[in-house]
């Protein structure tokens, strides 16, 4: 299945995405698609709905994030042998993990602000694990039980916070709209073999990544039993697990993303996004969910 | 006022505590104390009940973490000039920040796990920010317009894991039970100076932590001002401002939680933790949200 999240940010309605390709409305059948959707039980039951005889959705509508109410939205740091190589890196013993402020994740085609005083915002295409149960010390062997899909995640960083500013990675992964997710959130059981996909990066119409999830120093079964080990997942937490070589950071001479930029991102069976990036003072940020400074 | 969520782990209710210190419910006016409950507008109304006329409730209950559905469980890093002197780290040009795993968080008298493998279990005393309002670029001076109160957080931490795992400090701050918090909410209202309250930590009787808030680095307002110019803050999210000098990481020689200890904590005007410390094998953790592993 492709579930998706569609209209207007805040707001999203659930929906699953029919043979023909077409966004049908779940929210008849559940309410929003989040942890609590995500279970082995409540997935089944929306398998055996036949989207022909939901609600058609019009084209055109928004989509939001694939997964909504994330409270953990953990990365893993360097987790492609050719992409650490380019970083001058050492490949890492063990996985590297840090965390995207869940209030960064926004629609997969949504604009992407450059925050203020940003010089250094990179992309990174990568693939993203949704949790579809509570694990605790689970063992890479059984790991994937606890996974209820993959979509794609731009995992937007801000080089100079993330890594000039003192302390862990936190403050240049989880800037506003830094976290764009789907367009679909596709089960497991539509991606026989995770690490095998081929996965791509544009910046402007220009290829800038072009990689798959087999160079992965970690694959998702031994990052969901390591994450597992020094903390509870939850329904609905997500991990994007890194990315393939070509990004902004590694070019000679480094190059960044600028307003008007265009990234286009895909990954094989999951999809693609497509994101204008704008400078902080052209985008108002959103207000409606209560005051901002100035 | 001072607000609490009382019952078993997982069905807390929400409560307000009398002129007399017990606990009332608040179940007939709010559903529960979340990010939605701690607007201004929100807490307004709950400033307009007298707590005389809600039910009394039995006392010896279980209080559960002061908040619930955090989604940004913030932390900010050697935040203390004394506590920087004592483990040797040069006082930090800004703020470190990292995070620890919501599901990490546990009621203020609930027993601790030493996680499997754990050698390096240590405490710290903190004082921790409750957001009430979404806070995006606010200055330092009207930051604490965004926070709605405070309370005591023990910012457990396993040291091996924090520091010698590689990558963030994550590991390391969100392992199961690591987040206690409460056992109050305390409205910012009744804490007219966030930043001369008295605070201490012992560990079976014996006092290890004594300090004051006045000895920290970057205050309330700076902290949240600065974060909030990396990531939006959301309504419900804790940021926990680090710990004075007196963890276990930093006596010669170094001294670590056994099971059996007994933590006590509190800080002026906040009341008081006690939790006791549990080997993993000693505490089944809970599973009835979904599967475990082995």
């Amino acid at each position: 299945m492709k579930l998706v999240r569609f209209g207007e940010a805040g707001q999203e309605k659930p929906g699953i995405i029919d043979n023909q390709g077409e966004v049908r409305d779940l929210s008849g059948v559940v309410a929003d698609i989040t942890g609590a959707t995500l279970s082995p039980d409540s997935l089944a039951r929306l398998r055996d709905i036949d989207p022909s005889t939901l609600p058609s959705v019009p084209s055109g509508q928004r989509l939001g994030s694939c997964v909504g109410q994330v409270r953990n939205f953990i990365a893993i740091g360097l987790n492609y042998a050719d992409h650490a190589a380019e970083t001058g890196a050492p490949i890492p013993a063990e996985p590297i993990v840090f965390n995207k402020a869940p209030s960064c994740i926004v629609g997969p085609n949504d604009d992407v602000v450059i925050p203020r005083g940003s010089q250094k915002t990179d992309w990174e295409v990568e693939l993203a694990i949704v949790i579809g149960s509570k694990a605790s010390y689970v063992g890479a062997n059984e790991a994937l039980e606890f996974v209820a899909g993959y979509c794609v995640c731009n995992d937007v960083s801000e080089r100079e916070f993330q890594l000039e500013r003192g302390g862990t990675w936190s403050k240049g992964k989880g800037c506003p709209t830094f976290g764009p997710l789907g367009p679909w959130l596709v089960t497991k059981d539509e991606i026989p073999d995770a690490q095998n996909l081929s996965m791509w990066l544009d910046v402007n119409g220009e290829r800038m990544q072009n990689g798959s999830t087999k160079t992965m120093i970690f694959n998702v079964a031994q990052i969901v039993s390591y994450v597992s080990h020094f903390m509870i997942l939850e329904p609905g937490d997500v991990i994007t697990t890194g990315t393939p070589p070509g990004v902004g950071m590694a070019l000679k001479p480094p190059r960044y993303l600028k307003p008007g930029d265009v990234v286009s991102l895909g990954i094989e069976g999951l999809g693609e996004q497509h994101q204008r990036f704008v400078a902080f003072e052209e985008k108002a940020l959103d207000t409606s969910k209560g005051r901002q400074g100035h």
